[in-house]
Formats: C-alpha cells, sequence, structure tokens
C-alpha cells in the first residue's frame, strides 16, 4: 500500500519533517483534551477542530489511526493550589463529579456543532488512578523523584543531569526556571528545585478529590495523567502528540521528563502545537472584555461582531490559516469566511 | 415548600408505597446504564426513557435531584467467563477502551435520538477500580467474604446467617440457588457455595483488562461497580434505584449484600424494575429473528413492520404502559401509537 506524503512542523525539531510512522500504515495520535471545569473557549475549538482536521487528513492518506483525546477531570490545579474541577464544585455546591459531566457534555455538544469526529478512545484522569500511581512508584524506583510528607516531586535537576534534554521541546533553560514555575506555588517550599514538579500531592483534609496511595491520601500531579495514558493506549513511544501551544511549557516539558524518567523513552516522534486565536488583534481575555464565546458567535449577541455566524463559517475561517501560526478574529474576517463559505458551498451544488 | 405525593412501586416491598425521601426535598437515584459493549438494544432503550420520564417527574414535582446513571466499561463477563468488552475487543482487533468509546458514543446517541436527559454523573467502572478495591477489603474484614488463589468471593451463606435478607429482592430462597447461578461457571470450583459471587477476579495472563491489587492483578465483579458507585455519589443509602427486571438477580440482590457485608446498611429506600418488552407477544430474541433495533424501526427496514416510526412515535408508544408492565410491540399497536402522538401534536398546536 502506497502513501502519499505527509510533511509535518514538529515543535521537537522545529523543522517541518517528514512523516515517517513507527508501524508501516498506522498512525498513534494523542492530543491532550480539554480540563472540564467551565464551557469550552473558542482557543480550545480552534485546537480541536484543527487536529480533527489533521485526523480525517491521515485517514485520508490511507492510514489506520488510533486517536486519544483525553478529559482531564482531576488534578489541574490554580495558582492557589485547588483543583480546577473541585473549586467549581464547591462554587456550584454540587459534587466535582457533576461538574465533570457538566461540562463535558458541553464540551462533546460543542465538538458535534463544529462537525468533528469522535477520538478512538477518550480517557480520563480518574480513570487511571492506579496507572499513575504506579507510573509514580517507578520514577521513584529509577531515581527521578523524592518524597516529602507524602507528595512526590519529581527532580528536574537530576533527571537534566543524566538526560540532557529537560527544556528541548519549550527550549527553556533549567537554570532560568527558577522563577517561572506557576505550578503548585503553594508547595513551593518542598521542592529541592523550583523548576520541580509534583507528580503526588498529598490532600488537605478538605479537599474533595483524593485517593490511597503508598505515599499520601493525595492526588495525581495534572502532567502526569497524559504520560500514563498516553503509554497505555498507545506504547512508550508513539508517533504524533498535539496540543495548545499554552501546554508545551510546563505541561508537555513534564510529560517528555515523566516518560523518560519512567521508561528512558521518548513519548513521541513528532509534537505540533496549535497557535492563539486572537481578537481584533490582541490576546483574548476575560478582564478585558476582549473575549467572545461560540455561544456568542452563533447568535451575534456580542458587541464585537455585526452579525451573528453559523459554525460552519466560523469553521471555515479557522481554517484558514494553518494552526502553528496565530490567527485573528475580526468581525470584517468572519464576514469574508462568510462569503468564501457561501460561494465554496454554491459551487459543490 | 410543599411537594406532590409520589407513590412507586417497590420491588422490594412489592406494594406501591408513598415516597418519602431521606432529606427533604432531595432525591439520591441510580439507574444501572448499559455495557458498552454492542448497540443498545430496544429494551434497554425502554429502560432508560422510562427512569428519563421519572427523572422528570420528580424534578416537576419540585425535587432537587442527583441522577446517577452508570457505565459498565469492565467487569461484566459472558457465561464462559470473558470479559464482554474484551471480547468484543478481540473479535474487533482493537484495544477494549475503543469498544467502550465507540458503543458509549452510540448509547449517548441513542439518547439524544429518543430526547432524554443527561444524569447529573455518568460514572465508569474503570473510573473507580481504587473504591472497589477498598469495597472488597472492607467486606473481607467484615468477615463476608473469602480469598481463593487471588480471587475474592462473597460468602453468600455467612451473609444470610447473619443478616436474613439474601433474596429478599428477588424472592429467591438461597438453598435453592446451588444450580441457578450463571455467574462466574469457570472458576465454580473455588467457590464454597455456588451462590456465592466474585468480587474481586484474578486475572488469566492473557487477560485485558486488568489491575494491581493486595489480592492479585485482577479484574472487580461486575456487581460490586454499582455499590461503589452509588456509594460514592450518593451515600451509603439513598433514595432510589432502578434498573431493568432482568437486573433484579443476581446483579441487584448481590448489590445488596456487598452494600450490607460492607456498610451494615441497604443501598436504598425504592427499588425500581422497568419490564421486559416483547415483540408479536414473544421475548426478543436474536436466535429466533424476533428482534428489530431502534434504527430499524427508524428505517422500516424489518420484515416485522409495515413502515418507519419516527423516535418520538417509538417513545410514545413504550409511555403507553407502566414501566414495571411488559410491553408487547407490534405493527399495529406502532401505527395506533403514530396516530395518537399525532393526534395530541396536532392539539398542542
Amino acid at each position: 500500500m502506497e502513501f502519499r506524503e505527509l510533511y509535518l512542523q514538529n515543535s521537537l525539531s522545529r523543522k517541518k519533517e517528514l512523516f515517517k510512522p513507527i508501524n508501516d500504515g498506522y498512525i498513534g495520535f494523542y492530543v491532550c483534551g480539554p480540563t472540564v471545569y467551565s464551557d469550552v473557549h473558542l482557543g480550545n475549538v480552534r485546537t480541536f477542530v484543527s487536529f480533527d482536521v489533521m485526523y480525517r487528513l491521515m485517514m485520508y492518506l490511507g492510514y489506520k489511526v488510533r486517536y486519544v483525546r483525553n478529559i482531564t477531570d482531576v488534578g489541574h490545579l490554580l495558582d492557589d493550589g485547588e483543583d480546577r474541577v473541585s473549586k467549581r464544585a464547591r462554587l456550584e455546591k454540587i459534587e466535582p463529579m457533576e461538574v465533570v459531566q457538566k461540562y463535558s457534555n458541553g464540551f462533546h455538544e460543542m465538538m458535534r456543532i463544529f462537525n468533528t469526529k469522535n477520538p478512538s478512545i477518550e480517557p480520563r484522569a480518574t480513570q487511571h488512578i492506579i496507572e499513575q500511581i504506579e507510573m509514580v512508584q517507578k520514577i521513584l524506583d529509577n531515581g527521578y523523584a523524592y518524597i516529602v510528607d507524602g507528595s512526590v516531586y519529581f527532580d528536574t535537576v537530576k533527571f537534566h543531569e543524566d538526560k540532557q534534554c529537560y527544556g528541548d521541546l519549550s527550549g527553556r533553560v533549567i537554570e532560568e526556571l527558577f522563577t517561572e514555575t506557576r505550578d503548585d506555588l503553594k508547595k513551593q517550599d518542598q521542592k529541592k528545585h523550583p523548576s520541580d514538579f509534583a507528580i503526588w500531592m498529598k490532600a488537605d483534609p478538605d479537599h474533595l478529590m483524593k485517593w490511597n496511595s503508598p505515599w499520601s491520601v493525595g492526588f495525581p500531579g495534572w502532567h502526569l495523567e497524559c504520560s500514563v495514558m498516553s503509554t497505555k493506549y498507545l506504547g512508550e513511544t508513539f508517533d504524533i502528540h498535539g496540543g495548545g501551544n499554552d501546554l508545551k511549557f510546563p505541561h508537555h516539558e513534564n510529560e517528555i521528563a515523566q516518560n523518560m524518567g519512567c521508561c528512558d523513552k521518548a513519548p513521541c516522534n513528532y509534537w505540533l502545537h496549535t497557535n492563539m486565536l486572537l481578537m481584533n488583534g490582541k490576546k483574548m481575555s476575560k478582564s478585558d472584555g476582549n473575549t467572545i464565546s461560540p455561544q456568542e458567535l452563533f447568535t451575534g449577541d456580542s458587541p464585537h461582531i455585526s452579525k451573528a455566524y453559523t459554525p460552519m463559517v466560523v469553521k471555515f475561517f479557522m481554517l484558514q490559516s494553518h494552526y502553528s501560526s496565530t490567527l485573528d478574529l475580526t468581525d470584517d474576517a468572519l464576514k469574508a469566511s462568510e462569503k468564501g463559505y457561501k460561494r465554496l458551498m454554491a459551487s459543490l451544488k
């Protein structure tokens, strides 16, 4: 069977590379999915629509693809150290899993509205607590983590001394990371080095989502789940890993460290990152009012647009720039996309 | 706040009872969801549509309802002892979680077609392996289970001696259960008594879905997940438990035994069971050809019907008999329902 050539912009090498699959004719493809604690925003939509097109392209080229996109339902902490799902549960006075259900449903509905294909497997972090505990143990056994008062931290310095690769994906220099880690500020003092990160966190008594482990009643660090689930469903090294640009550091850098620290293998051969969605030339931001939701686009109920746009017009707009470039959403650009989309549909008929 | 009276046909007392909630104004409601290893069949649809109406009724009466409906993605064994999900994965040459994803999507799509509301929480069995291991340990600690070669069995005889309630829901007499248990035939010889059932199974080396536990690398018994997930999300005793009639024994009987064996509390106060959907007066059965799928109903592509019926006509047909009665699907009955549904819609307009 002949495959047409596929070139990928690999974030790791920062080059366009000819894609070579690990197994002829097959692609293992992992994409970091949403943290289901709030409505999916338009930047997320751009990411998942982009990778949906990538998924369709791979299949069109004749590959059999196992597409894994996770649901993060635990462990993704806010700056104050509180779990995003738990915090929302507290605010809404409901059980964390009701938050997960509500926003998973909303996410799936939005993916349906944008006519994306379902992934082959959509694993949840809470579905893999045992496997996460096992990976923590392996990293500890290999000497790349240490235990402080029931929490387990990944030792980035020791890891980098041995493997000389921490920072390769994001281009960061480990020595410069001292002041930069937002992750897990609350327990900062327990870390040997500020760039170290938690792979298991001991839970405070009032923490809502927690499990027994050999180290404490606690919960896994956010970065761990993707290492565990990609390894479980795609193997220790798979073909392509995708995600939003904002996940490159620390999330993906730490994923690589965890996989290497556990199995001495890089998780994947190609890293793809979608770039930011801007609005009127600026970063979308709720505090500045420079933001628009998918729903507001569909209804036209926003000061930033002059009319409503259908999901397919929005999708057509998104697909007019390469996913690795920033994309600027403006009313004029949407109007132009609407014209273009109508023209395309007319010529199809 | 005043609530209108709600009477429920309680399978446990075999009587119609005035419903009294545990907490004023709140209802905890658990329904056994699908095992996602094949397309949802019409009998399942009847069950979930019935409980959807029940859910809407509770809310209409002014209750705040937490509605939990699980997804069984591991542990539901076939007579030969193989996991249903794993067997399908072997047949389709895919990863078990791909089977889960495919048929979960299909199930959700069918629930959407029948316009049912999403439950508040839709927990998966594999999401609660740690909690299942913990409940096995508690049952062992209480003396109602024993370990044989890495598997753990619930001791129904010891349990019944102490609690005098095994068989109450299903009306079975424990002494008569010797020849009846289909569950776990493969390891029958390990049981002290044929009515005992596995709560943890040691996995064969080629078993696909398995986890570490204190007893063996294995997997939880099927009945265990519902005890664990209802306890986790609704408490040790909640209000209402629903399910298909075919689950009354052994599944629900064993659920009660597990909850009592673990916490000395009955899981719930009211048990509701939907009755069977027949076709042309006989049990639906693939081997006899006396079966029809939802899709065949919608397209009319079946020798059993003269035309296609819309999902709302099928739903209207289902809701014309009480969920606890058998319901006979015939072409004539569907035609009559179509007329009735059209009349209802016309008068609404």
